[in-house]
């Protein structure tokens, strides 16, 4: 079995056992958006949590060593999302994007945030006009850096 | 002279003037990002505080008009950014966004997060291992609702 | 089965059946453009209803989970539709959506139409020249309004 | 000049001057939807209200056949629009376009909904819940019909 | 079976039980033309007829309700027709469209031919110089007609 | 001046000086589609007759040597036609190509209708239920014929 | 089975065989270009050829009526070749076809080479520096020419 | 003046000049596919050479170094070309590229024709049914070989 | 089976069983990047160290001669990658690609580094602040070279 | 002017002042792959060797600042690049993206090569066979780590 053959396997047996991304995370004892991107395919998973989690959700163990190698990342059917809820990221990004690149670079100077020493969390916060979800992007600051190995 | 020719204008006349985005938002007292994101178009300018920033960039007073209306958002040369420091958030979407999808609707139900009710704050953070980029897309909860205009 | 699957078999189901969106719609008690976007696989459908559209559809109860968690959304084979019938709604966005935006924008102010506190119908008027299909479009107006949440 | 060109000079002077897309619509006494289309380049004007509207906005007379040919129609810059406004209205496409067709099939047999014998209203509701945007597409139902010629 | 593994199906049994296409509209006393785009999935088949054809194909019963429904039209595998045969015609009209719209504007005012009260003929025409394939399509002029049903 | 700009030039002087495309055909006495199309930028045109069109538009006679020669062909802005008029065709070879191509081939054996031994007809014609417009695409059949030049 | 299915049958039986696409060639007394493109799909296969072919193939006769059945034309799997030896000559298209194109005008006139009445051959030549792969695409002139059926 | 103005400029002048590529080619005695492509833009032209040209074009002199920079090469507007004469050779490797592909491997080996050390020829041969445009694209075989530099 | 479902099963097995790919390049004494490479489908592999491969990752010895068969290559599954590893290979040949070009240029004339007589390696190097991921592309250059076979 | 006019300033004054890419990067002691990028409109140019280029080059002084400026990067005007010389990169990504990939997670873990701690060497290399160019694309190996701000 490929690993989206698995991804679309555990999408389906999660239903069915009726259980949450959270209950999941909290078996393995790992934050819970990258259990569920990991479960989701986008990142490999070391057979001790991998064992857990194929256990809970009633797969076979022969997935095991798939699920630890590291995957072909990219998880979005199209190059532009047509889900509404995964679109308005997108479209932050298209309306915010100049902008959050020219404030990075005003407030650390050239370089990006790096999207591999990197944490996501999304959070519920309540405000008296309707609850908020606040999704936070974390990410070390990597400055434009010439530098090559000694002996190159 | 269209918003995008205006466009161009406000991003030389910045470097030439050595003004920070940080400089003109406080200028207005406006948010950072809110301001940034404006002056390349992708926000209305109200006449007083567009009467300001074009003052100290030095631009002609008729461009105010047009800086007041709601430009055609969406600020992106391609549809996949190629800008590395851009790039990379749509690289975290393409990662994380059918992990902060399912998360979303975990917590909350069925739903989106609203890009409109919504702010974008960029921030450096210290960290041991080397300064953090930290931004923050904080949008209201928006329900799945099913309701059509009274009498409709 | 993944929801995808699911859907094909409803689709052919209920042609064999012989029913009508509108029989499933008034056997759920929910508005039929809901109910028929909900079988076509663009919204979660509660255990209830779903039960019962199964049975009346002839399908196995052990769909009713992966009916009930909200979808990846986006029903449109191609970018662009190619099905004449609703290519002329995409064609009504390229020719009246820019002035639709302006008069939005005229009448509310800057921001959107919501597409989640949203409704559509669809009607059949008489009309002397032959019937008239009116589609209805009923969203809530959304100011942009750059709010965060407290001590974010 | 071109159409293009027209076009983009009755944008800036439209916001120069002050003038409402309702102003221009009522001194030449037709739809509002219909003549901010117009004026942005997706209908041809007749040389009498093309000479008002012109006037009004301050333009060369040499403009007026121009306006009067028909346009090369299909307005937005990109096959999937980016604009927030304008996207949610494909988005809607994306979601509900299938239960759309379908309920016309439902409803009316075989066929499309005209886009040509055909009109859209924009209005503003009040909801205790906010005022909504209700923007009606009305056209004529035509059944696939294969006629020819006579003699052909 | 869906409507395009059925499509796949008489595609493969037309071929083995060597029937002509003219053969099969003959049966079912329709234009030749729309017969084949119906059995190729464009156009919905009513029972009696899709009886007729399927007893002919050889294939099963079950079938006819799927052929009855009105299809997601759109036929060509690529947006861009690749096959040489069809492609021509997607040449003349990159050659010849922008004329042809033209002409029709000069003759018969804004409006377009209708592809829905609309017929095809494929005719071999004899020529001193090598026999010509004259295709004819043949569509109702539909004026730009800016109309509502009444009440709206 | 590049072909491209010369095309400009002709759309906008035509509609100044009042002129049809059927008078600037007679004019030269060719057939009125060839006619548009060539002054569309799709086909070279001989000196004489471009001296006559030249002078009737009012263009510059250095122009004469531009048109006269072969142009790269191709006229839309979009793979895929917005303009509704046009995208009429396009759609018609969505849904009627795959027939067009079989019953070709079942008339005329495996081969092409050229778009080069080729002509295009835009007529008029009454019908009681309204005008046509009838577009006749003729061309040469083309059988696939392997040959080579002699002594390759 | 559909032409696709067998062509991938074709492929694979042709390895197993140890069979080279010039013996099969030789087999059916055929150019050695045409019988392979055959045989990849792009061209009907006579019932006696096609019979000799899968016989050789060890494939199953009832594949007969297919192959002689004209094939949707169109053999690479994107619209910009990736395999390297298929994209020197999307390249050369590239760097030449300018080129190419302006010497057919230069020395035929208006028109183009037909790829129907047309030939392949590719063939290995000695150069000191080198052998040599030389393709020869050898098509019949036909010059742009305007014609119409009689009676048309 | 960039390459591409200094190109657009070329292919004007040559026209009003009323000079050959033949003409042109013979002058500074190259291959006339080598001259025309590089007067596309598509090939370094030396000093010498690029000063006769220029002057039997009418060019300034100051163009002779851009000329003689290695450009960005890549002539055709679009990916997909639309142009006929170029189309057809598009088509061919559609139609013909599969096989081409097999038989240079099963002649050579494994690798590809070189697109670098590299001719294109184009002839004009008689043919009793009628006169036939001959391309013939040269090129090395370069067989896939595994080398690295020494001490790499 | 096809090369495509060869390499998916040579994907997995190599997991389960737990074979490192330099294991299996030093069974067949090829170098790590070649052999990784034709193992995912992009070079042919002869039939001798297919068929030890084959021995070790425990899949049938009918696939030796699919394997040994020069495929279609080109194994990315968009044409821009998503995968950050690759990704990261595609953004430099966005910012670095045309300094590459010309330094090329400068340092050998006009023409290209060949990736056919070519190898590329991955070597990991240490440095103080972070070992480094070295990769080197070492390909032949080929001087444009305009020359044809003998006697074409 | 903006970056884009400064670029093309820079490429036409290099030519015609006869300057290498070598000259101006030993100017300023930088690296010439990072001069040649810099001045290619992908990188920042700090103020000090900013004037010294420009005066070698002749261009305006009041371009300093916009070189100054961290540009918009991503310099390649297609996705897929056309220019031979940049594709044989992209070609080698195509071949050898997976297996890079690959060996990078077998040698490092999981993770990327950084291409902003990062460094490009473009160097000649002397082969019996004909001299090589050797790219080496020299990045520090970024492990993928979870972290988070502290506080966050």
């Amino acid at each position: 079995m490929t690993r989206d053959q698995i991804t679309e396997q555990i999408v389906t047996a999660r239903l069915t056992k009726g259980l949450t991304w959270q209950q999941l995370a909290d078996a393995i004892d790992k934050p819970v958006v990258w259990t569920t991107a990991a479960l989701l395919g986008q990142h490999p998973i070391p057979p001790e949590p991998a064992g857990k989690l194929i256990e809970m959700l009633g797969l076979d163990e022969s997935v095991v060593p798939v699920l630890g190698a590291v995957p072909m990342r990219g998880g979005l059917p199209t190059a532009v999302p047509t889900d509404p809820t995964i679109y308005r990221f997108y479209e932050a990004l298209q309306v915010y994007g100049g902008a959050i690149k020219e404030l990075i670079h005003e407030q650390f100077g050239d370089g990006i945030m790096s999207a591999i020493t990197f944490s996501v969390d999304v959070e519920k916060k309540p405000h008296p006009a309707g609850d908020r979800v606040v999704v936070t992007f974390d990410g070390k600051f990597l400055p434009y850096d010439w530098t090559a190995a000694p002996g190159s």
